[in-house]
């Protein structure tokens, strides 16, 4: 078996059911070198201690999933979000610091989808817009970046008002690229016809925080959120968008971040190294 | 029970189990003036007795659905595929002259998804332009016009690779607006960060061929194709967009085409009128 790439990071949402310990032992056991976690499984042993595990596995992290859900209206709902979100950028800049050299304060960010009874879009974009830069110095002070997370369209209504590139870079553009830029993830923008000059724009603009690899498949399975897929098992082309997000200068760890039902039964350790070998074949060839 | 409005035109996928003369039938028993067809149910009584029968109903035809399907790579399906629109193309103008005054000769068109093992979808985009090049004289001879129905993103793969209304405008942009424009659908589009302006767009370069509507709903259904609701059932604002396309010039019908299992399973005129009160209530105000 060869060497997992060296720029593969393991998100840990692709190992659901492993907690921090087992996520952090299987990633470094497959020869990985760097994770993405989530906030649930380090809230669980607590952020000191997560902090402390993942200095001792001696991977690098790559990002932390995620903040966002910044839709509702003003109010106290909105005030915990918010507030919950500055516990986030503090959890990322503690991990950032506990990982291996090369590791990234990144937060990933989800929009969130149109408030209950609510169709005015709109003005639930303006909210996100509204609520980033009420994190932005928050997030600066911490030296943290927040990294907008474009979702595919078919999330708008439920999950994320924000389902362009372009759309994120619109957002982000009126904070500094340091605090504020976007996730690339192919799964989410593969379809978008603009997608390449986007990401160039992205690059240029100083905002890839990280990039994020996974395949699409059809049938989308009964809960759309599941349908993403290893590197290579799917319609994805990998090539155009990875060159395109490193002629950019992008130098940072690259994601596999899977949710679906088959990976998460499969054994932890398996399911990392089937990652690597699904990577190395689809995404490797074009670093 | 108020009248359907005048505008209103039922697309027969919305009654889908209903053969052609019980759509005709409970289109015009329950008021409402026009109807869109789909080729099978034209096939199935033939396109002589078809038009015989639209002609009758006093019904009219607002478009045929559907064409398309042009992803393929040079072979003999592709020639087939092409030779079928042809025959699409005859049957649209024949229906056209068949309906009552006020008709109008649109065929609809899907592009078609990612041909079976290719990952190549700039490809298969080119070959959608490449295919309606092939048609354009046909439809122009016929006094037909092709509209290219951007699709969600999410059947880009399998289905659709026109998946904004901005894409679909870019490929009509070589052809006359006469002879290819595009289709308006509001539950493709509403997610488009750039729709409204898109919209305008079309409706400044003379492409608006057809509107039509339904609404969205959130948990999308296991097979995502059938997610369609009537119009105020889901979470798109329909004012905005209605507004856009009437600021156009758009006079023709506007049509509501639902595929969902529970609309299918109720009684055809049923279905109608149920399709007839969401539209007065989500989409006549804004007209």
């Amino acid at each position: 078996m060869t060497a997992p790439d060296p720029r593969l990071s393991i998100n840990q949402a692709t190992i659901k059911h492993a907690d921090l310990a087992t996520a952090l032992r299987v990633t470094a056991q497959a020869g990985v070198q760097a994770i993405g976690l989530w906030r649930e499984p380090v809230q669980e042993v607590g952020l000191d201690a997560a902090a402390r595990m993942l200095a001792d596995s001696g991977l690098r992290f790559s990002t932390h999933c995620r903040g966002g859900f910044f839709t509702a209206p003003e109010g106290p709902a909105r005030r915990a979000s918010l507030d919950d979100n500055r516990v986030a950028i503090e959890e990322t800049a503690t991990l950032a610091t506990a990982g291996a050299p090369g590791s990234t304060a990144v937060l990933v960010l989800v929009a969130g989808g149109l408030p209950e009874g609510s169709r005015d879009l709109a003005g639930a974009r303006e909210r996100v817009h509204d609520a980033i830069g009420e994190l932005a110095p928050d997030a600066a002070a911490a030296g943290v970046t927040l990294s907008i997370e474009p979702l595919h369209p078919m999330y708008a209504s439920d999950r994320c008002v924000i389902s362009t590139l372009g759309q994120a870079l619109d957002v982000a553009a009126d904070f500094d690229p340091a605090v504020v830029g976007v996730t690339v993830d192919t799964f989410h923008i593969w379809w978008d016809p603009d997608v390449l000059p986007q990401i160039e724009r992205a690059g240029r603009e100083g905002r890839i925080a990280t990039y994020q690899v996974c395949d699409w498949q059809t049938p989308l399975p009964a809960d759309v959120l599941l349908g993403r897929h290893y590197p290579g098992d799917g319609v994805i082309d990998f090539g155009p968008m990875t060159r395109a997000v490193l002629a950019s200068g992008y130098d940072r760890d690259i994601e596999v971040e899977i949710f679906n039902e088959d990976v998460w039964a499969t054994d932890p350790l398996e399911a990392v190294r089937r990652t690597a070998a699904g990577f190395g074949a689809a995404v490797s060839p074009h670093l």
